[in-house]
């Protein structure tokens, strides 16, 4: 058993600050594990010592017997570093840090924490938080908290499969609330607040590894670590995650909040779908994913057939699967013909599927149209959607629904549009069915999107390499030194060399076909086309003297060929908190403006190099869009194949750009590159 | 009175085909009526007279004593036409045809369809529907529906502010059930089923005159008409639309559910941010925007402060807030002073104002921060975010709230992520206290969004024009007619004309300073340049020998000055189902590939063409990225102007494109033109 889980296993809690005082926070966690009938032995611990509503108290960890599996700590910041100390002499393997007054207060606070962190490390102990609300187990009854959730007077307290982790305590537990209010079933709850050991990422990982665990959900503000995402993804259970600060409002606004640090959010959205990991960006759709997650069927596909008691709804839900990249089926002329026998004649039997609300009369309408969609193999997903009915009408449509979700092998999502008092029962005969619903098509869908993309079948990552891994370049490498690195790797650069004088320069362009290019090569000149020093098109006369003004740059003057006309594409790699982030944008001085690039971490699999060519919106440029030639995507593809194995062993942070890259009706060739690596600074 | 507004105002309401036989739906108008208690006289039509549910009944509506204002028909498709005929000779000048089977089963029934159109309208009659679920209005119990909700038992049934009108019958009374369900008060809900007469926004229109009505809602398949858009927006009341057929799966689905026509959809979305009516895309989205337009307070800009108790919601709401194209306010530095004496050390006094779970012993942290941002002329609109607080907390935080609300000036939109559970009074304090309360921070700043679109000052639509109308060109005017005219209106075109023959081609050429463009005028030949219709920088030796190549592909030759560099622009109007369209792209190739353009419906108000230009995202090459010039904005706005004052009277429908324009360092120049005209067919 790992020390984390005690925070669902504990057999015994230790509760240092607990105390009777009513309203006092020391006391909700003594209530909450009385109430709720907490099993193993609670162990409050007062200086005062005495009872605590009936409990034996000590008056230090010290005389508390052991062994004790949990502390929840909940004294002042002050007083918190002692605590820890307690906690190591009496072998306690796992504490939470309730106290706020940490790294979210400023520079002492943080200095604070580093020193109870340090602690707590010497000492084999884990630590959840600080500035944390603590955690729930509905399996065990584990109440380490003293979040008012568990004071509510009908609060449900009953088993349940999804596991929920937030960095925010307070919005973690409201987010439970709202959960166990559409009767969703949580099982563990945790707040992690400052992650200054024991990061939210981690319990979510630890949570993967209990069988009776459905799905995980997690609200997270820093930047996840990629190994923990990698063992997460390998669990194989569905994970959703809301990761704020997405934006730049927000990433300052998490700055100020949590110190966490920004990165390219796109680049976690790339390496979260790698993964296989869905993410959402609000509470809502963290919970109705959730909602998808906790019924054990997966889609195999994402080709979505829509039946719908109203026509509103089916044009809803067809604008949500484009929407949300899921795909609106096209059914076999087999469910054609099947459904046209089915639906009325003022329905609609081709995709999505309108029985009408003639259903009210005849509701066998839903599991034999059904029974259509189930059987028919373009189908992965069915959403079905009705609206406004009440009472009996709901519920002759839920036992038709029950009976085809029965039959199993696709996920059913119900979109019902209409309030519950239309019929009270309804949302529990559903969940009995294992049938998620949702208000709107469009929230179904999402949910339905969250499904695929936590189902999709994650690429092989294994991929033989197509070159050999080259040693990192100097961090002042010129232009001429990384282009000879890049050649080794097998990657096409422009014929040429470096010119020793005016005459030399004059030969080479004779040699490179009467016209080439002419750059200065100055070791810490950025922006060389914008300082003057590019040449194109210099012709053997010109060459003298343009050699003579890219010279008085006070660097090395680079003679190449021209390259034929293509489209121009950037190609990078950067080292980052996520690993090894590959980059390709299409389109030259538009990639930057429009922002069309896309992200990969490394390692790239087999046949994701392709996959990010083709998410790029100038792709279609690639195609040979407006009567322009064909161009070589294979050969860009290449290009970044090599380059992702080539810089596989650089040691450090650093960046390369390939900067043009034009790729040509046949080939890539890399017109300029520049190298950055730790500490010199990046342009 | 108008016709329409019978739907709420009738005084006397004849059901025809009304029947007492229980489950049938002839029925439920009149237990409806009466168990809501219409004030009105209730007129049921069976041939068999009689008493229905102790009403006197009528064989015919000759039979029935009038006035009657309203009749609702609910006969089978086949005797819709008599019922019809019926009304008219009684002098009734509105009925909702609830009935299906008419356009949306196929042509025979269009046809059918528009026979009951053509007798209503050449006797005076207006109509609602066919294939409806007929309207209500709460606030005066007219019930000329059959829609389930209203058979429900605990069904709430007050005056509201709310119209809400939808094409789709069991969507529009979902959506109403749900917003019944939150608390929001409709005051009219009408379903207008295939819109054969009267439409969706021709209702919405009407009721926007109801003094009581504070906002209005719709439920639209068919595209608007934009005059009566236009009227709707002028009457001052907010608008919200969910406009469904977006995509082009959505699209597909709505033109086999209903027949409506797709548009392009941008074009929608470019009039209603004219005319100052949100759009949302889902029923949630639509009942958030109810919830804020139901509090009569607007805010002057789009500068949001959040007032938070936990720093997960404030992060997720100023990402909302990027999102949802609102601003985050810049606390002035006396707001922040002050803040900092309120605000805990561990909270944050930048916004987002953190003010943390310290409100739960402090409840008047709430109203005194509150007190602050309201005092502070950078905030327009305030977010309060909690979490999870509990019963009475949850109550002191409301009161605060409420204190801060009542000084009023500013809205304020609660995100309140904690279940009803948990203080069940709440929802009701909120609303008593005029405090519209959402789920989660992302879904109150979309709310945010709606009602600073509904608020923003609408842009004066008159302008000077800066040229006169000119005269539509031919349907196939060459390209030199095209560049004449466009040079009349003052827009700036390529010195040049066409050559008489290869002499002349060669002295123009000189004319023009040595090196000119010469280009193939050939009627009908599109795609110039893919034909080699076009030949770039030719030279006094060269014209001859390209005039006699260009002169071969059998038309006329343009000889033009060689433009100066700079970036291509598209610029094209159009004619469409919402009026005349303007549009403008940059970028040449890439404006089409990345779909970077902006449009507008003309007329052009003063300013709106400097605002599409900065709406693209390629707008940042216009000022000059990557050491490139900064380009002449000023020109391409004056040449929208210009284009949009000169095509104001051309009749029909045409397309006129200029593409490219090239925007220069000084000035924007039109390279190239086409024109197509109605029943020419586009290219």
């Amino acid at each position: 058993m790992s020390a984390i889980s005690a925070l669902w296993n504990a057999d015994s809690i230790a509760v240092v600050g607990a105390t009777e005082r009513p309203g006092a926070l020391g006391r909700k966690p003594m209530d909450f594990l009385l109430r709720h009938g907490y099993k193993g032995r609670i162990l409050p611990i007062n200086p005062r010592g005495g009872e605590i509503l009936g409990v034996p108290a000590y008056a230090s960890l010290k005389e508390a017997p052991g062994p004790i599996d949990l502390a929840l700590i909940m004294v002042g910041a002050d007083r918190v570093a002692g605590a820890v100390d307690d906690c190591v002499e009496a072998d306690i393997p796992l504490a939470i840090i309730a106290s706020s007054g940490f790294a979210e207060t400023g520079a002492d606070g943080a200095a604070l924490q580093d020193e109870i962190v340090a602690r707590a490390r010497a000492g084999g102990l884990r630590l959840i938080g600080p500035n944390c609300i603590g955690a729930v187990s509905f399996n065990n009854r584990v109440l380490a908290t003293f979040s008012p959730l568990f004071g509510a007077e009908s609060v449900p307290f009953e088993p349940g499969t999804l596991g929920f982790v937030s960095q925010s305590g307070a919005l973690g537990f409201g987010a439970a609330s709202l959960a166990l209010q559409r009767g969703l079933r949580p099982g563990w709850v945790v707040s992690t607040g400052n992650d200054a050991d024991v990061t939210a990422l981690e319990v979510l990982r630890e949570l993967a590894q209990e069988p009776e665990c459905q799905g995980l959900l997690g609200y997270l503000e820093d930047v996840p670590d990629l190994d923990t995402l990698r063992a997460l993804s390998a669990s194989g259970k569905p994970v959703a995650l809301l990761k704020s600060g997405r934006t730049e409002a927000g990433g300052r606004a998490a700055a100020s909040h949590t110190g966490a640090l920004a990165t390219d959010d796109r680049v976690l959205d790339a390496a979260l779908h790698q993964l296989g990991i869905a993410r959402v960006d609000d509470i809502d759709e963290l919970l109705d994913a959730a909602a998808a997650f906790e019924v054990p069927l997966r889609p195999k596909g994402p080709r979505v057939a829509v039946v719908t008691t109203s026509g509103g709804s089916g044009i809803l839900a067809a604008d949500a699967i484009e929407d949300s990249g899921l795909q609106l089926s096209r059914l076999s002329p087999q469910s054609i013909a099947a459904l046209t026998e089915i639906v009325p004649p003022f329905g609609a039997v081709d995709n999505p599927v309108d029985i009408t609300a003639t259903v009210l009369s005849d509701p066998t309408l839903f599991d034999r149209s059904l029974d259509v969609l189930l059987a028919d193999d373009s189908v992965d997903i069915i959403i079905a959607c009705f609206c406004v009915m009440a009472g009996p009408d709901v519920q002759k449509a839920v036992t038709a629904l029950s009976k085809a979700a029965r039959k199993g092998g696709k996920p059913i999502l119900v979109a019902r549009t209409g309030a519950d008092f239309l019929a009270p029962d309804a949302p529990a005969m559903l969940r009995d069915a294992q049938l998620p619903d949702y208000p709107t098509p469009a929230r179904a869908l999402k949910a339905a999107a969250a499904l695929w993309q936590v189902s999709r079948p994650r690429p092989d990552t294994h991929r033989d390499a197509v070159t050999a891994p080259l040693p990192a370049p100097a961090p002042q490498a010129t232009e001429p030194q990384l282009k000879q690195l890049l050649a080794t790797a097998g990657i096409t650069v422009p014929k040429g060399r470096t010119a020793r004088d005016a005459d030399d320069a004059a030969a080479l362009v004779r040699e490179l076909g009467g016209r080439a290019v002419l750059k200065a090569v100055v070791p810490g000149l950025l922006h060389k086309s914008e300082a003057g020093g590019v040449r194109v098109g210099v012709t053997e006369q010109q060459a003298p003297a343009a050699f003579a003004d890219l010279a008085a740059l006070g660097g090395e003057v680079l003679v190449e060929e021209l390259a034929p006309d293509g489209i121009e594409a950037l190609v990078g790699v950067r080292t980052s908190p996520l690993g090894t982030v590959l980059t390709v944008g299409l389109g030259g001085i538009f990639t930057e403006v429009l922002d069309d690039v896309a992200h990969r971490v490394l390692p790239l699999p087999d046949g994701e190099a392709e996959r990010m060519i083709s998410e790029l919106r100038a792709a279609a440029l690639l195609r040979g869009a407006r009567g322009t030639a064909e161009l070589d995507t294979a050969a860009l593809a290449d290009l970044l194949y090599r380059l992702s194995d080539a810089i596989r062993d650089w040691p450090g942070e650093f960046e390369l750009d390939l900067n043009p890259v034009r790729v040509l009706p046949h080939g890539a060739i890399v017109l300029d590159s520049a190298f950055s690596a730790a500490d010199t600074p990046a342009h």
